[in-house]
């Protein structure tokens, strides 16, 4: 429902070059968007969203059967073609050795563990994701992921030069992940480990222009951390139901921290659509915790359009100080 | 002539999926550009014209027929993108209820008065379009466009988070446009209101790096305006006449101004295109005035091939001063 | 092997209209990189190789069989869509007359007299180019170049906006360039000449973002300068040799230069390509001097994937100071 693919013709075709494809797509959106507390300066603000992505899939084979290919947005071509490091897109390798992807990829403790299902047209800031520190939350360094099935698992195994800053110092600090998840009928259950030279701060929102900003002081620390994550997933009667749980280990122990959600989906034979997520997180050794509560509904028009609206709800508190936003958005998702 | 479209073939079909469909099509030029004041610092110059467009359009209908779709050109597929209000680009849903346009759009004033024609190869800073306040003139924030027909009649209104300067105060001013065009056989006729919370400096021109200069002062005031517009056209033995005029009051009198102009064309039947407008700008209570007269030609050579030169004579009196400056272009326009 | 092209279907055609054509292609690379001297900092770095471009190829023709068209890549989309001079991508018309070209193009110089063979997955800072005074090492200004072919020879003439620094004097300083190149079976040649308004130091590097850094002062000179070179290669027994000699004399005798170098490839029946090239550049009355030595091989997988990897070591002297740095890389290339 989501890929419409050219008919390619190779025309410049010689012996033994298997077939290359570029498949051309995209998604749009238009709608309005609501948020009570702009960039915590107490002025609520109204917003038009509306964006337009081509998107790029490209898919060879070379003569002995090993599959490549790579994405790429237009919104990011740019950054997908730096002459070394590419912080979009990305680019992958795979064959019977498993599969090997480089770029603005998710770490392995992500990959396993995951996010909370996302509500709303627009993502509204992403609040159901947790905080992850190789995540690509922050434009960051290109990173490779490496997945290999067994059966029921997929294994999980990455490499990131993450950053949380951008000084000098702040750069290059790398993190390595591992991850397995395991898919049992009904019942699916991840579990992943991560270390970092730096800390990530959960509280910790992503801008429109891609910049990061917390609540709370600066984001990131430059103390190394450990994280390990758990999650589990099950099926109720066509409802899927999730829980996470991260926890953080900083050198500095004021970053210790603790991340958890709970979320559920339902999707209709007559395509309602309904998702919801709850979600905590709280320094351990210091008075600072927030959630996010979120709501979202969607209607399958079919043909690639779906009318989609979601609320999130934040409530952080800082000590004494409390800071709340409410964000909501409605209007129509397309893809082409 | 202008579009060649892919054929599509949607490998990933399921039951009830409408066909989407992305085209990709172009446009080019080379060529040769003069200006004799640069930048008003008197210099002359000479500059190579190039360019090249690669644009998308994406198109698809949901299962009860409403139509929806996007245009996008490659070097705007950055800021198209965007999480929340993408700036250039458009995203569009259609049905018996009219259009909804939302990005980069012209207000209902400007689709309905409409701008003089365009000469030359390059635009020549587009000295045949007026100045609107919710005009894409500044890379403005995304607007919103309704259009809908009855009869000969089309209607326009608009919504748009115009801005006309870089300071935090002096954006997300809204403006608010209504307009109606009539198509009367040989005749055409547009009526326009717009009311904006700032007020538009009509000695403005937009530079090739896309920022906003203007010869006396600032671009903009914070002072709310109100303007008007109104235009007709007619064709007489394949030539094509068209006359509009604008008029702004502003809460800061000394913004109040003028537009109005006339314009000319012709599409002779051997391929050779002929066009020129004249326009006049005036400030009414203080002694700043401006004109701008312009040439072009045209030859097209099939396939999407054109040759194109234009020049355009601009003149503006601040009191006492004055400023002169001739442009013109010539190369060779494609469409691929 | 590298292109695969659309079927494209004109769906809006009139009469008399030629085909005009969009081809999708692109390439992707992945792998590492090494370097011993960061940046002239004595820090050596490891970082992860990854990008994916998608290209556009545009093509049409006149109803009088006069060809035009442009190459455009997705990372340089942006910078190909100026309003005036684009400085990336290229447009053509090509005719009976030779073929003009104009947008991110070679100098006759380098067209004629070209560079050193290219080793590794990532170019490796291009070492094995030589410093041409209108050559495309600086992201500049739109250039245009005309060529003609007589029998075996090429003949090449150029203009070129160029500019070796970001100062409003050092901008819009010209170059014009004249070359011929002879293809004689087992033998080719190449011998051109430029004039500057500028001096081009070839102790220059590009760097990953674009940007141009030296090792010795600053990057060019204001001082007008000529440029000589000459090249020959020959093919024996599979390998292809080439030598090439360039000469800059500049009215700042400081900066009189002269380069020159020699290179090797090998493409082998079973897919082993190996390339090699040693470069020497020295300033001819100060004493400054560096090389480079450069060794590459590669193994083609079919179906558009490469295994490619390279080994560079520079070393330059200036005066007492000694800079040495050894760059290498490995992975795999890909062409969709």
């Amino acid at each position: 429902m989501k890929k419409v693919l050219f008919a390619t013709t190779a025309l410049v075709m010689t012996a033994g070059v298997a077939a290359a494809e570029v498949a051309v797509w995209g998604d749009g959106r238009l709608g309005l968007r609501y948020e009570s507390d702009t960039s915590y300066t107490a002025d609520s603000s109204y917003n038009v969203i509306n964006r337009l992505r081509v998107r790029f899939r490209l898919t060879g084979e070379s003569d002995s059967g090993i599959s490549f290919g790579g994405n790429l947005r237009s919104d990011q071509a740019a950054s997908a073609g730096d002459n070394a490091s590419a912080t979009s897109g990305d680019v992958w390798v795979s064959g019977a050795y498993g599969k090997l992807t480089v770029g603005d990829v998710d770490a392995a403790l992500e990959k396993a563990v995951g996010d909370l299902p996302e509500v709303g047209l627009s993502g509204l800031d992403y609040w159901n994701e947790f905080a992850y520190g190789t995540s690509s939350e922050a434009d960051g360094d290109a990173s490779m992921l490496y997945e290999y099935s067994i059966g029921n698992a997929n294994l999980y195994a990455s490499f990131s030069d993450g950053y949380y800053g951008n000084g000098a110092d702040e750069r290059d600090t790398q993190s390595w992940s591992l991850g397995v998840g395991y898919d049992l009928g009904n019942y699916t259950f991840g579990i992943g480990y991560e270390k970092s030279d730096y800390t990530v701060n959960p509280f910790s929102i992503e801008q429109d222009d891609g910049t990061i900003t917390t609540v709370f002081g600066d984001l990131g620390n430059a103390a190394d951390s450990e994280s390990w994550g758990i999650s589990g997933g099950t099926s109720i009667s066509g409802v899927t139901f999730k829980a996470a749980y991260i926890d953080t280990s900083s050198d500095n122990e004021n970053w210790d921290s603790t991340q958890y959600g709970v979320g559920a989906g339902y999707e209709m034979a007559n395509g309602v659509g309904l998702s919801a997520f709850y979600r905590k997180t709280e320094f351990d050794n210091v008075n600072v915790e927030g959630r996010a509560f979120g709501l979202g509904a969607s209607y399958d028009l079919g043909g690639g359009a779906v009318v989609k609206g979601g609320i999130v709800d934040t409530d952080a508190n800082f000590a004494d100080m409390n800071y709340d936003n409410t964000l909501a958005d409605f209007g129509l998702a397309f893809t082409f």
